[in-house]
């Protein structure tokens, strides 16, 4: 880690920058994918499964079968493990309801917001060198809580042509409707505008490589409406005196492991404690399976020594990180200053890794500073909320001059006629 | 209007289609404005202002002696009416807080959600033909709800470089914390990569004509947040026999006279209705002072008759309209089956004026079918949900084995290493 001491403010802006995400040089192919797709359907998506996948199917779909054979794979401590994850992220994101309640803002004018489902959505589940099936709950789960009545989930299949048998059991869990063997960017398009076997969503959600997440981009410009923009999964740990070397290093080396590209920032109050993290590092990255990854995320990452707590809370929020540990004393009083972030873990037993399985919480979260403007995923991410108003002839009067007023000084005049017939 | 007899399903997807809004001619245009702003802030600003304004100003920031000979200006009669809106749009808005609940998943596991106001808005208002001073209200009262700390205005002033003075007294009635004389692409730049005298901004919100909403699409893509993809306006409105002909003639043309590319669409049960409606359009048109406008959008609109009441409504579902009249007997009813809305008036009384000025929703509202998916602007579009977790040393063990087990399946040795480390 790149060690900087107590850097002017002037300078926090250049230090905390991420690397930007070129994605020109993808954009002719994963344009011409989408188009493909779009014009041909079905046929281009085997058409480029074979190109990218290696992998050639005459049907798309998970078939029941399927499902019912990787239950039984699927080992009794995982299936428990998976059910425990599910109850607890059921528990948080089901109280993201709020009653209908009825404004009335002058006699007569009632206003409401509803929240519905939206009706069909599609979740991308990346392969590749980990089977996300825990990305799986924090997507179907909420989708099923707004009420969407079609969730399609697609996800590349390996070789053989078969999906993780954890992703088809988290999948038939959270109530998918309909499951494709599609990955990359023909499956962003394939739920994007429809194909033969698959009925187009209206909101795409999900991780996935550059070529996916400039894809989401391009079909977002058509108004198909995406989860979030996408970024490196990124960590920073503020920590004072009172916080554990070995316990950092840990969250760090767990957001290392991700890939090469993950952002790792240690915001400490003192050199001693980031010496001594840089310690732990050493020790526990040798143990690492995925060591090489992690260490390369660690080479571009920093630890900040600042000075004192205000400045270490000015510091993260100006950062804004995809996941903020706070290990310092009196973390309930720091998080209430904390402005910008996607999620935050207060104390010394809450690593960021419980927060990406089972504390309930949704992993699915803001990066790239993008915390400043957007939220993670939630039900929210799955309802509109259409607002309604209903005026009786009295409320109608009540309200008259004012609209026909302003609509006058807007110089519409059609708008205040629309008052003025009904009261004549 | 066109007339369309009892349409086989298989023909709505083409009836209900809109106009293509191809922005491909603008692009090259709107980057160059926004790059030269990126890199030469204040100057790029001025220099387009003099090329599409035909305005040269020393200062583009609106000082505290012109806000207040503006509000001398307004009239008595038109305050009044924007304090009744605004008190109105505050008393709707304000219901859309809900109290932190901290839930504990698990023994010693609590998470909790925390709204944020975004510190940083820019709202951009449109001049032109109308005054949109209704727009700072429905933009400027959920951002001060919000809690957002700087509420930045861009709006183009006149060719003597003057803002309309009701727009002045509209934004520091909402409390807009700076208002600056800039109109179009180059304001939108401004507010998304700022200037020497402009700070940027995490989130902009509002209207605007090709040029600003092509800009808002590229400002996204470099990670600044958007309130919605836009797409001109557009009512539909839903009648029975119980409806009045001239209501729905004045409610059709108070969209109509919006703008030519305005979307018009009446839902009947019977063509005798759309025959009185027509009656009606053609005597009400003549009055309108903008009849060109809204006579030539009403040569695009469609009025459909259905069969029955069902047909309507998946019709009008299908459609997705960004507001719906419904002025059938059985309203309510009929509004609790409605799935894909922007905002929808009830009954006999309740035109769509009303909500575009006073009754307290929200006007900032999703077209062009977006309703699918995208909600209208409201509290929740300026702030961020933050999501917190904290474990006793009692609640990671807990949630230990779990956490473990799905990060060793998915790969992550070093997740699983996170928890194991505190517990040992």
């Amino acid at each position: 880690m790149e060690l900087i001491l107590q850097p002017a403010k002037t300078t926090w802006h250049r230090l905390l920058q991420r690397p930007a995400l070129d994605l020109a040089d993808l954009t002719e192919k994963v344009k011409a994918v989408l188009e493909e797709v779009r014009l041909n359907g079905d046929a281009a998506v085997r058409k480029y499964a074979l190109l990218f996948d290696r992998v050639e199917l005459n049907t798309t779909e998970v078939q029941q079968q399927e499902i019912e054979a990787a239950e039984a794979i699927v080992s009794a401590e995982l299936k428990a493990a998976i059910n425990t994850a599910a109850k607890n992220i059921t528990s948080f994101h089901s109280k993201q309801f709020y009653p209908v309640e009825v404004i009335e803002t002058m006699p007569g004018v009632q206003c409401w917001r509803k929240s519905v489902g939206i009706e069909k959505v599609g979740l991308y589940i990346p392969g590749g060198t980990a089977p996300l099936f825990s990305t799986i709950l924090m997507l179907g789960i909420p989708a099923k809580l707004a009420g969407c009545k079609e969730i399609i989930l697609c996800s590349p299949p390996d070789k053989t042509g078969k999906l993780h048998p954890a992703i088809l059991y988290a999948a038939q869990l959270v109530g998918a409707t309909k499951i494709f063997k599609i990955g990359g960017v023909q499956a962003i398009a394939a739920m994007a505008y429809g194909t033969e076997t698959i009925s187009p969503v209206s909101k795409i959600f999900g991780p996935g490589n550059q070529y996916v997440t400039c894809a989401k981009q391009f079909i977002q410009q058509d108004g198909i409406a995406i989860d979030m923009p996408a970024g490196p999964s990124e960590v920073c740990v503020m920590a004072d005196d009172s916080a554990n070397p070995a316990f950092i290093a840990a969250d760090l080396l767990s957001q290392a492991e991700h890939g090469a590209d993950s952002q790792v920032l240690l915001v400490a109050l003192s050199s001693e404690l980031v010496n001594n993290v840089e310690e732990e590092l050493n020790k526990q990255l040798e143990l690492l399976p995925r060591k090489d990854l992690a260490g390369k995320a660690l080479q571009n990452s920093k630890a900040i020594v600042v000075s004192n707590i205000d400045e270490a809370i000015e510091l993260v929020n100006e950062y804004a990180a995809e996941h903020l540990i706070i290990s310092c004393d009196g973390h309930e009083a720091i998080a209430e200053r904390i402005v910008n972030a996607g999620s935050v873990f207060l104390g010394h037993y809450s690593p960021e890794s419980v927060g990406d399985y089972a504390s309930g919480t949704n992993h699915t979260l803001p990066t790239n500073g993008y915390a400043r403007a957007y939220s993670g995923v939630s039900v929210d991410s799955f309802v509109k909320k259409i607002t309604y108003q209903k005026l009786t002839e009295q409320g109608l009067q009540q309200i008259a001059s004012t609209v026909e007023l302003l609509a006058e000084a807007e110089g519409l005049q059609a708008h205040a006629n629309a008052v003025r017939i009904r009261l004549k």
